[in-house]
């Protein structure tokens, strides 16, 4: 048997994800009360908009009323995504969001291709550019991710070794640039990732970079997603993206196909059970992902939130124990 | 990394458990419908009906036209429920039914007398009288099945020596009466299990009796069914129960927190990509998955149904790359 990490570390992007995707407008003020509620969980980072264009993205045309809008708490990092100098000066201007920068790459240039319209030569002139734009405005660049880590739609499978060759070619802007790269990100992006696969490529990048830690985003398009983080923290992961309730992923009627990251109570329900610590209240967290269900108005993903935590039934059992 | 075994048997148990739990009427001709798809799949073992009184369950009220009525095919085991002689007489009076008998327990007494008004000891007795019947019908007794391994909803925790306890109690049939088990099945009826949790159950019961085959029963109430299904290969475990599109859960409007077995082409997704054979198409069974909803009528919680397989995606990249 693994020894599984004793805490892992969750970042949520539900709120993000799922009103992204959404095809009904959903009003400011519950965007913010599902804001609000994550940040009391024990939750730590929580990605809570997009500062991208409305045209492209209407869900979040709000995203200066969100990001006004939301409690700060202490300890709590809330951030953002942004897309282009434009969406960070949005960011830089908003009072208490937590900045970092990061670069990217993928293992498949058709997807590269389609995506951004880039090949891989070119996406390292792009994401040089990224990075001095940060520098420019003193935000650290931390954080190097790379998507289709698993496999590609369009190039199929992804041996692990190319997952390194880009990483490697990312990460030669370490030294160029001077910035200190403390996570690599892997994204299983299109839902080819396995438990076996994910050992694969974990042990290659481990292997490659042992002092850099290891994030995976893990999408549950086939159903692996939670055994994809099982084998993840038997490799040591401790640092997993997420999201409440499955949001952003909508596999039931208008949305069949689209499935989102993994639901962030269901991993913490595996790990709470588990021993492995997360700092999250599963019980706040699944009011929170019945929250989410409630404002976008129709069945997520998630599971625990329905069969409920053990907690209450373990406390009922102690009590009629005592009393028998 | 772990040895996970070379293939493993599944046994589908959709059609029984899922027009059990359905609401409305389903035509007898279109059970029949998923029945014939699924002998069709590769799949070895089907649970096709319930012989059980039509007042309790009134889904089966047709069990004998269903099962009068479904394609037989060489190689493919079709069995039924019964919960008592009555049952047993009507699956002896069907033709080509695959006849085996099973005895059972469960670890938690307070469940036990809520499902069937009985304690551990009046159990005993009941089961012998199983065997019996089974032996005065020369049906070979080759199972012996355990609920609610992992936890109950009522006495909470179970400690992998209770369930050790427990089967060797009813294992102790097997000397007084001849008969000869050979599957130990574990439940974990109201899904408390986790992958560590499945380890150690497996594990323990493995300990204690080496030669006997372990089966898996996994409710997936809290996401963490494909999970443990992972963690039973990892220990080695090779048959598995599981529905069809996950029927028989239905986690959604109207069944909130009832959910099912873990779902079948999600399984062989999961194998066939970690070179795990299951003997079954997946193509076919997706297919078969997405009859299965549109027989019930509503959305069930399979994955893969809607994700799709990768082989057509990989055939495409493959044609592709050889274009290029």
């Amino acid at each position: 048997m693994s020894d599984l990490p004793s805490r892992i570390d969750i970042q949520e992007e539900g709120p993000r994800e799922g009103f992204q995707i959404e095809p009904g407008p959903i009003a400011t003020a519950r965007k913010i009360e599902l804001i609000d509620a994550l940040t009391e969980t024990g939750l730590k980072k929580i990605q809570v908009a997009s500062y991208v264009n409305p045209k492209r993205v209407p869900g979040w045309a709000d995203a200066d009323e969100v990001v006004k809008g939301f409690k700060r708490k202490e300890g709590v990092a809330h951030h953002v995504l942004w897309l282009n100098e434009k969406g960070l000066q949005r960011a830089i201007a908003a009072d208490d969001i937590y900045m970092f920068g990061s670069i990217s790459t993928t293992t498949s240039e058709t997807f590269m291709g389609m995506n951004t319209n880039r090949g891989f030569k070119e996406n390292v002139g792009v994401q040089r550019n990224q990075i001095a734009m940060y520098q420019e405005h003193g935000i650290p660049v931390t954080r190097a991710s790379i998507m289709t880590a698993w496999g590609c739609n369009f190039e199929g499978d992804i041996p692990p070794a190319r997952v390194v060759e880009r990483l490697e070619e990312l990460l030669g802007l370490e030294a160029e640039t001077g910035i200190d790269i403390d996570i690599i990100s892997l994204a299983d992006t299109v839902g080819w990732a396995t438990p076996k696969s994910v050992k694969e490529v974990v042990g290659a990048v481990r292997n490659r970079w042992p002092d850099k830690r290891i994030c995976l985003h893990l999408h549950d398009t086939r159903g692996c997603g939670i055994a994809n983080v099982y084998a993840g923290l038997e490799m040591g992961v401790d640092l997993y993206d997420s999201s409440v309730a499955g949001l952003g992923g909508c596999p039931f009627a208008g949305h069949k196909g689209a499935a989102g990251n993994v639901t962030t109570e269901d991993i913490v329900f595996m790990c709470d059970e588990m021993g492995v610590e997360t700092g999250v209240d599963l019980e706040a967290l699944i009011e929170c992902a019945r929250l989410a269900e409630d404002i976008v108005g129709h069945d997520l993903p998630g599971k625990v939130m329905r069969g409920g935590a053990l907690s209450a039934l373990r406390r009922d059992a102690k009590a009629q124990a005592a009393h028998a």
